[in-house]
């Protein structure tokens, strides 16, 4: 693909950021999903205005772009994001697993308008149990053998 | 909370895993929403029944919970989780804020059945263009004013 199309499709990624956040549908946040040349999923962040946390663009562009292609994998999609994926948006993209991912504005600039990006990257690699959310294990033995049951299973549909 | 009530609320996680699972529904994996000793939402994967890379239990359990509060947030909220979570489901943790989490596989559980936890989990921490997933940064500076525009918004919803 030629620059000017990322530029194109990056800009359209922007200006869905734009749209969201004037129509007061979430952050300033936009993404699209591009396959062979065309969108097939363009999404803003809608966290404030559906009680989602988790309606990050790139998880809406994600989810709606699997549901154009009737498939939970993204196979030879790009992914435009007007700003780098916070680790939950990273996770989903390692799911759904587009070629490649462009971003404009990076994790410490949503870090300077006060969003947590930058500090969720930054707990991520930290013990569970000394993390500001504390985690704990609890009964490992007995969900452990639900593993080994899920490696046997014969109809099961890996991802 | 006593520990025979944190022992009840992930049994209730590990059988939504065994449910889904069984049900073919996606992977082994289940997640509870506990507010003020009340099961509030319980889920299973179901990524490949729904299409959706996103439809993680921990995911599916956030939303739903989230729509039950009315709330993008899971104010004293405890998660309970089959397996720990994925940083997808991580990240998505930190944005919904409940309490605490407890989990009971691991990661590396995870990693030995061919879930990509622990491998997105390296991933992260690398620099985005040479992650497995080429991540590259572009327009950087027509995407940036939105933000300057976020932090002047006068009716935003900080989230």
């Amino acid at each position: 693909m030629h620059v000017e199309e990322h530029l194109r499709f990056m800009r359209l990624a922007i200006e869905q950021a734009r749209l969201g956040m004037t129509n007061n549908e979430g952050g300033p946040f936009g993404a699209v999903v591009v396959k062979n040349g065309q969108v097939i999923a363009a999404a803003n962040n809608r966290v404030t205005s559906t009680n989602d946390p988790t309606a990050h663009a790139e998880i809406v562009a994600i989810r709606e772009a699997c549901r154009q292609l009737g498939s939970f994998q993204l196979n030879d999609c790009i992914l435009y994001t007007s700003c780098e994926p916070c680790p939950m948006c990273l996770g989903a993209i390692y799911w759904a697993r587009p070629a490649q991912v462009f971003f404009a504005c990076t994790r410490r600039d949503a870090a300077a308008i006060n969003f947590d990006d930058d500090f969720i990257y930054r707990e991520i690699v930290m013990p569970p149990h000394e993390r500001r959310i504390p985690m704990f294990s609890l009964l490992r033995e007995e969900a452990l053998p639900l593993f080994t049951l899920w490696r046997e299973k014969e109809d099961k549909t890996p991802y």
